[in-house]
């Protein structure tokens, strides 16, 4: 029986035998856990808005024949990868943070068209290979409406040495011994979105690999409580306040993000759900095509943009200067600067192309584009928002103060803004852009935009391989006259 | 019979009864005047692109069930509005300046669906009214193949006056006469790119208009030689380099932008050619779809963007440093912008929707995101591709010293740089940049990036329009639990 | 006795009746709670300066005759006010955070031309009036080498009104009351910086007044303690990170800043400690002369950016990547912005002019560009140190985690980096990078920056008046030959 | 008998025996051409500023005992290092251009203080070395009141090899033959400002050498007519309109800016005027001495700078937009930026400490850090100009046209704008702006700005010198608690 909704979905994360750690302690059941519920929140509402607005977040799957959420479906022309953009900005709208599943739909893209690509290189005969294994799971996950975990980014270790060199070999996840019913995998996974809200994790290597690094060439799906695996919780700015008695020191009471480290201390995989084990020649074209998909989901990052240049342009009329024409000229910046990524994405998207195995993957130069403006703009977008907000945002006192019999009164007559503005709403959205721009959720509209899918670095090598300066420099010629040139 | 080739469209322009004056001079024959004939090359290379590549530079006509020149097809679906944004990029590949046929289609497709808009307001019946005489107008210019102008900026006056209001009424173009078989136009159009190289010129209102402005909401075809007009030429920064004996100093010695001034003196157009007579209010619906068409047509612009980062390269590369990593980044830097700038134009055509006309109409906010990139990145690629050509570019002796047999040898002894560069290939290349970044097309590069299809403010407000504060503001009082707002 | 070092000074502040708020709390003894504690320690280095490098950090008073705190020094010549900025950078270096006492330094000096000037505007013989008493008070700080915390920001309530024309009356600070021998203070003071560490503070009017705004021309010294006085401490990102059980999640272990709200409840103020009484006329030039010396104070945001610029050198260098070119690069480019900062800083007081009253004032443009960049640049430092430092940042475990047995070694094996560091070490920095951008100290390092000394649009209204952009204009008409001009 | 006047200057040049080329021909008399004279008028500019401002532009020089004008001057405190830059930025509001003094002065301070450094290494005797030697020199052009050119750049071949290694060893200057009266040279110097207009010139090596580079290691001072002597005149962009019947649309019809080569012949240079031969070990302090002058002698940008700030408020006022906020904005903006270079500038000087020769030498960072925001803002500032200019700027048609009796008045009734400007006075301001923006001075203002006293990357290079990242490693260590570091 499918999961169908948003409550479903998190009555199905209950009872599972999770090792999860967290300051120190094993946590008893993460659901309840009132730092971890907001982001199990942020991924409900994923079910939610498939139950709202399904032309939006379910796609008709070739697959089952049957209507999937859309963070399972399998591209299958260009639209397909469009309306993964409108859905992720939809959700950045409505969670105003992370909501954890596009690296899984990410991965279920680029697997599809790489384990097609390595059965072909193999002459694997289509049925029995990685491929249609591969297209079973993704079945399964879809019939079952389950959230997929992506988890590539291995902790690398020394980062001048290959996998093989490094002094210690855990320090990318790796095959460990092959049984004859599948292999043994030990290693971590750093900086893990959404995985302990995950049914099933996805693991990929992280980037290109040579021959002598083929134990580390292995792509597998595991459900998220087998044996051997533990998770322990990455802290994040302001974390605790979701453990005070309040609902507005926490800016976004309700959502929040997840990242985890996920550490597999040999975990036995059957063969059945293994898509690639030693083919170290895939490595780079997996991680290539993940991360094109990946570069241009960070149109995510614009919903959240939405919800910031809303929070500003509320603060501004609370505090009454809405109409000043400087104010109106930073929340048009923050939006020409929000719409400018957005363009990139989805022109990449709209641009995609079918893969040899028939699903559609993005244009590349264009998601690299996307995911770099996200570097950018969204710590632009973060500084004007504290412009608008102006210094009480960091010199709020807490809740507490408010609700203290002595102080309480006092706040409330001093922080008074102008008439009609209450203070606790003017509090409300100062706590949000605190939340966004320093908090807990300036984790993942911040940080995680500048290394989320790689860092800047990596795109502008991409985006150098992909610039054809052979090219321009002919049309340049061409136009200048340059005769007989070496 | 059409014109069907490149040296047929410039034969064309030939013994036309034109007024253009050009430096204080009545030109005789603009076809033959070195200033004036890169300009015309231009707009010939958008012929010669139709015969190269007809997929990208041709299109299907409903109207005529031909397969006409793209700059005059009325889009037919998304495809055709991206296509349109390819062919741009192309062109401007190709001359590494304006190419002048923008204005022509982006009115064309503006003033489609308009006049079907005020023929439904009017209740005029399908072959009657405006649009089937503009339908006619368009099947003229395709059978032909023409090149229409397309003319809509006033000189204005007094900014902070209405056309009614202005001392001098003919500050924009108006109706002084209206006769039993057609008007009579009198007023002046300013900033008009490529017109003395067009075969019919559309004039179109330039703003909102109010019933008080009847009078000068006028759209109309005119053959650019009609009786009554006459052209200024604008000079632009190093025009009189082609009139030197050099082809290298003129940087692009075969391709230019155009600009001039038009004045209509009490100019005749017969009904036929009539297109808007006094429906004020949708002059500023057409201005609206005018300049969501063009805003996005700047991706011309990348196209300049590639030959200006081709030449920074090749300038790299000539001078021994094309591999340091400074270098580099900055080729890199300069790639991501112009990227930008292409990711939303194209994703604003892609977003295409139809009109109730029945043509596509591109994504209004992406188009002017896409415009308001074009006012910033041009000058930092300017401005890095000056960094990358060394100081050489300002200091260069002029190529006659380089022709002098006393300084020409110490000329080339002295610029001599690494093995395997001439000094000319060098000197060229050099032109080039110059050209793009302060000579004859830094015009058409930079400043029509600023100006062209509305200054920044224009974008700036037109953002502010769309973006939806209230629902912004929505989304981030919803997440911050605001209650009871006002 | 005066107070001669850090510990004495921390002495000091034990067993005063400070009513202050924390929590919801009213809190025992400051000193020692673990959230304000940092707060004084930066305070407490103030003096630890002194001791270690009088040369900078004291000066020689020529109202006492003696070596006096540079913080509580009337500035002498122009070298006084340079050695200002110098300190501050020192700092900022060696604290990481606000130190508080810039406020009180800057105050002293507008107060000492002020009350000169309003003396000299009375008629009020020299030695009676308020220049006179100003100049007692400053002798007894100086005297007993006490923290004076300079009070302007008033709530405001509405800022479409005037003080006179609020709703309630005491949105600024005023006098309720005046008896024979002082005033009686009612209202509050908002994002008082240090306050509670503070011995006296010296209240200020916040804006230019009218003369129905006379009861809000107050200018006063008070002990901190005095009756009346109520204290509720700001909350700030991470906070509570200083009551748990670690110095590594804290990131900036020993300082601290310090916001906290002071609320006047008919405080009364003897005339020998009034300094300004209902000279409205005056309000403005103080907070001109204030805002003058503050914004060019904000130098001390260099000393925090060459920590920060060190803090992402260091992880670079423990990641392994501190050679390529990229990281480099960066890292050049944050010296470059943090000293762009530093030059209008100290240039505005090198250009420091004698105020009629015989201390020196800084440049006001300088002074005014200099806190422009600094609304600025440290959001662009922050941003590019947490490029540097990775995304491990905001993924990284708590402490407690790894002092779990269980998951501690762990997380030892898969945190490893290149030889020779350790993990723990690369959680300090990391925590410390979290502490600057996002953390307890982004408080200081960026909003503060933000809003300190006034908000953006502050500086761009005073560039403004400064500008003299009709003699500008001049200067352009000259050169273009600009005729008969009206 | 001294030059005492501009007229005097100007009346100096004539009659020299200097062999100019320009356009391939011979120029008969420098003085009377067209396009060499606005050159000429700037640097007899500060011949009329002497006149006018003598306690700016003239100093008491310890050397004559006599007042010298200021370029002449060897600074003999930081006040002398502080008034070259007002008296740079001051020249800079009179010319709108580059008047070609500063490398003069400059290379007299950085020769007078290595000249005495060679000695002091030689255990040369006072009075016989290099350092009486060219105080000599120094007096001469004091009495005289000569204008001294600093020509540095030579123009370096392959950019890959040292001076010995190349190719052709005339690539750096160098010398040829040792006589017992003196020394031959050979060679060239690159984009050298002014030179035509000086009396004598000032060689100096480029770069740092090597032992083997030994006959590169020359200083000395030649006369600019001096026997073997060719100068090439480098074209500008527009530089033919000063040849045109026209003073409008030169923009600046008075002043401009002058770069030629200079390329010498087996030039003689008698032994009383070297002041280094051989001293291979010196040229990179000489260098890094004379570009820390030079790059911080770039606030003569800013006085550029209010002159564009000053044209760019004159339109908006003849267009009637002056009051819009967008268009304040960005003139406040431009006036920021603006005077953030002159912080960074002003504050290099007013940070100078003494040389052991005794003169005075500016901060070596900031002088550094203001030429790097030149090679940045002058061009933000342009684009914001060509913003408030409008697209007229380059569209408007040659003063010819409007000169033309048929054309004429038709120009001056369409581009009338708001009642009382006349449409000349706004063409004068637009060519104005055209001129510094892509015009001849967009030469001085940007290219020059980009790549004067050495290109972005040598800035970077030095900042990095001097960042002291292990110092500042340092300060985060402590902070962060770091421990056992390796």
């Amino acid at each position: 029986m499918p999961i169908r909704t948003a409550a479903e979905y998190i009555e199905s994360l209950r009872g599972r035998k999770l090792r999860v750690y967290l300051f120190g302690e094993l946590i008893d059941e993460p659901v309840d856990h009132p730092i971890i519920r907001p982001s199990i929140n942020a991924v409900a509402d994923t079910y939610q808005l498939a139950e709202e607005e399904p032309e939006l977040a379910t796609a008709s799957s070739k697959l089952t024949g049957q209507r999937v959420n859309r963070f399972l479906q399998v591209t299958q022309d260009a639209n397909d990868v469009v309306m993964q953009n409108r859905m992720q900005r939809k959700l950045g709208q409505r969670t105003g943070t992370c909501f954890q599943r596009c690296v899984g739909m990410d991965a279920i893209n680029s697997m599809f068209s790489v384990t097609f690509d390595i059965d072909k290189a193999n002459g694997t005969p289509d049925g029995t290979g990685y491929h249609a294994r591969f297209n079973e799971f993704v079945k399964h996950m879809q019939r079952e409406n389950f959230v997929v975990g992506g988890a590539m980014t291995d902790p690398k270790g020394d980062r001048g040495k290959a996998p093989h060199e490094q002094a210690d070999p855990d320090m990318f996840l790796r095959v460990v011994e092959r049984r004859a019913d599948g292999v043994v995998l030990r290693g971590a996974k750093a900086h893990q979105t959404g995985c302990i809200n995950s049914h099933w994790l996805l693991v990929m290597p992280t980037m290109r690999l040579s021959e002598q690094d083929r134990d580390y060439a292995i792509c597998a799906a595991i459900p998220v409580d087998h044996p051997g695996i533990t998770y322990v919780y990455g802290r994040q700015s302001c974390d605790t306040r979701a453990m005070e008695d309040t609902d507005i020191d926490t800016g976004n009471d309700k959502f929040g993000g997840q990242e985890a480290m996920i550490i597999f201390e040999d975990v036995f995989v059957p063969y059945s759900h293994v898509f690639m084990d030693g083919e170290w020649q895939f490595a780079a074209s997996l991680v290539e095509r993940f991360t094109a998909y990946h570069r241009r989901s960070y149109v995510c990052k614009t919903g959240l943009g939405d919800v910031i240049i809303g929070a500003a342009a509320t603060i501004a009329d609370y505090n009454g200067v809405a109409k000043a024409s400087h104010i109106r000229d930073k929340l048009v910046e923050m939006t020409h600067l929000n719409e400018t990524i957005y363009g990139a994405g989805i022109a990449a998207s709209h641009e995609s192309k079918p893969t040899s195995a028939g699903n559609y993957q993005c244009d590349e130069m264009l998601a690299n584009v996307c995911k770099h403006n996200v570097t950018r703009f969204p710590y632009e977008l973060s500084r004007l928002a504290q412009d608008l907000a102006g210094g009480l945002m960091v010199t709020l006192p807490s809740d507490a103060d408010f609700k203290n019999p002595t102080t309480g009164p006092l706040l409330q007559k001093y922080l008074a803004g102008r008439p009609g503005v209450s203070v606790d709403n003017r509090r409300r959205v100062l706590r949000l852009i605190e939340n966004m721009t320093m908090g807990r959720n300036a984790v993942g509209y911040l940080t995680e935009s500048m290394h989320g899918a790689g860092s800047p670095q990596a795109q502008r090598v991409q985006i150098a391989r992909m610039a054809d300066f052979e090219g321009k420099k002919r049309l340049a010629k061409k136009l200048a006259g340059v005769k007989d040139d070496e």
